[in-house]
């Protein structure tokens, strides 16, 4: 059967590096994980309860395209607790995960042909997700200056359509700050091009608290998850906030992509936001895991990298080591016994020489892997 | 800020008429729901409370882009159980409902301005979607010999690069046979244009069992979903069988623009195949709901519509009593107190003649709905 072009999309290797380990795992071998984007622990115990208790009463039907009212209203009023900036609950709309959010905006945003740009390096999806919808992601090149994130000149510069930013970023864990958002925004407000926002890992800083771009404009998308702060990888929700005057085009949008988001992870979500104490005592062991990461990383001759402000990744240039960062993560796993992920998947230029080390399993798990890496290094300058 | 033309996709007009229906009962009405597409009750209680056992003892993480291998392969032993065909669990995909599989099918098929033809009248969301992704829908006009369903000389007549027919069909509730299947599945493949086959009301029909288009062909697309036989509409979970070199492409895809579809609904879905009495008992309803619609609606002087074989909706033409279905399903609300849907969605040259009830609820609930439409009609004939 005949396909098309725009289905060409690159695979993830992270898939692959997990797979091997599983592998691994398989044949009898003790593997520590630091590959995986996802917390160690599910959501909330007391929210998960709470949704079992409403999966007696109630049957999940479908519900409204834009989701719950009272989880789009609760969403909004987060929005005063953490950044203490009103938002009109009309413009949350809940999705179906941040994937979800990013086939919705890019769809509302962007025609065919589109110059949305990134800085390199990048969740990687949102490369293929563009390619899928004939869009063109535009990689832009970032610099360790200005902490590997895009600068406003290059919405200008790139003849960008749009922008996409990540703050805290995946894999550098690097935030933009107050300044930094308000000239990125000008810049897309000056160029016509729609600035997209994603703050997925919100609530996981560790020394200043992640800004939002709604704290500088409402000429923005903002997209965030439940998948990260909250824990709900599995259960793909999460939601944007929209410009007043795009509330509809997505609602229609997402009537027909999606109908609505999953009904139970809804509820769970509403519940999981009631649950702060405990979420943040999980932030407080991932804090432990960078502070763990930033003493041995150096020690080991791992010392490239720009320091994590969140997120739970440290993206390191392993350069001085290797041009092949794919054959450099083989040999991790088959010596260490240590998973890790090469820098291909985020960066398709300059990965091949960079590698990302996830914290968020336990510190236990952390430091038992940094005592691995070391000696992997060890053996790794000895042969130099 | 600026917004793209592909995102200019129509609203579902069902939502409008939900909403109407829903002031009316806040307003006090009681109100007959023959609008809605979506079982009466949820998805099967056993089967609820093991999900709950599963959310006490499992995080529910990311599972695998093309999802759980478990329920792909109780898929796989669906097809042998209810088709008698054996399919490889490979070719098996789970999705984030039949939306997420046809956001997947079509961006792995078809490129920009790709021609997609649709059977009018047809699920409205097929039209949406194709728009959304840039895609030009084609709606091409049936007849009721045809039983409102494309017949295989559609393919060429309308240069088509692909073909969506759905059996039983939304709005109609009409099949297609096997030989239909047979030659349609010929011409698009002497046409170079993929063939998907919407099976979503499989398991739902009265008389005969419905055919799924992999009795007839390997080289066709099929989407089923967990929300109408399973009745698990809110869940979002749904699946595709894929010819075996699609496989990896839509992996490819899943992985980039949905992660994976959730967690818990996947679960769900597994447990629920193992509910089939219960699951048969909610069918012998829907036919006598059927058995009673087929009765009342002609004595009142609805009579034009093609008998429906399965699904729970009958589309009938009211061309003799109005020209403006949107204005006819008003009154119907307004003076009966029965939620009906206009054929506008469905059928855009066409539909403001004909209207879609959905007989999905109760029989106590679709007696008394009947009685009151019967009210209605005679005093529509007594205005002629």
């Amino acid at each position: 059967m005949r396909n098309s072009r725009r289905g060409e999309v690159d695979p993830f290797i992270v898939m692959d590096v997990m797979e091997a380990a599983r592998a691994a795992e398989s044949a009898g071998r003790h593997i520590i994980h630091m590959e995986v984007g996802q917390p160690g622990q599910g959501a909330p115990r007391a929210a998960v309860q709470r949704l079992s208790a409403d999966m007696a009463d109630d049957p999940l039907g479908y519900t409204v395209g834009l989701g719950l009212p009272e989880l789009r209203a609760r969403i909004a009023r987060h929005y005063c607790d953490w950044y203490n900036v009103e938002i009109d609950p009309e413009r949350v709309v809940i999705t179906a995960g941040a994937s979800g959010a990013f086939l919705l905006a890019f769809s509302a945003l962007f025609d065919t042909g589109a110059r949305v740009g990134l800085g390199a390096p990048c969740y990687p999806s949102y490369r293929q997700i563009l390619k899928a919808l004939d869009m063109r992601p535009v990689d832009m090149p970032t610099t360790m200056a200005a902490r590997m994130q895009p600068v406003a000149g290059d919405v200008a510069a790139h003849g960008l359509d749009g922008l996409i930013v990540a703050s805290p970023a995946n894999p550098t864990g690097t935030m933009l700050g107050r300044d930094e958002l308000a000239e990125l925004a000008t810049a897309c407000e000056d160029a016509d091009a729609p600035f997209i926002s994603d703050e997925i890992y919100h609530g996981l800083s560790y020394e200043d608290r992640a800004v939002s771009a709604l704290e500088v404009t409402d000429e923005v998308y903002v997209i965030n998850s439940f998948s990260k702060y909250f824990s709900m990888t599995g259960w793909r929700v999460g939601w944007m906030v929209v410009p007043r005057d795009h509330v509809r085009r997505i609602e229609r949008l997402a009537q027909n992509m999606f109908i609505c988001p999953s009904h139970a992870s809804q509820r769970l979500a509403l519940h999981a936001m009631e649950e702060g104490a405990e979420l943040d005592g999980r932030v407080d062991a991932y804090r432990a895991n960078r502070d763990l990461m930033m003493d041995a990383l150096p020690a080991m001759g791992l010392d490239k990298f720009a320091p994590p402000d969140g997120a739970f990744y440290v993206y390191v240039d392993v350069s001085d080591y290797t041009d092949n960062s794919l054959n450099f993560c083989n040999q991790v796993l088959e010596k260490a016994g240590v998973a890790i992920t090469p820098g291909l998947d985020f960066d398709p230029v300059e990965g091949h020489a960079w590698v990302r080390l996830s914290y968020a399993r336990s510190t236990q798990d952390m430091r038992e892997g940094l005592t691995r890496l070391a000696t992997f290094m060890d053996d790794v300058r000895a042969d130099q």
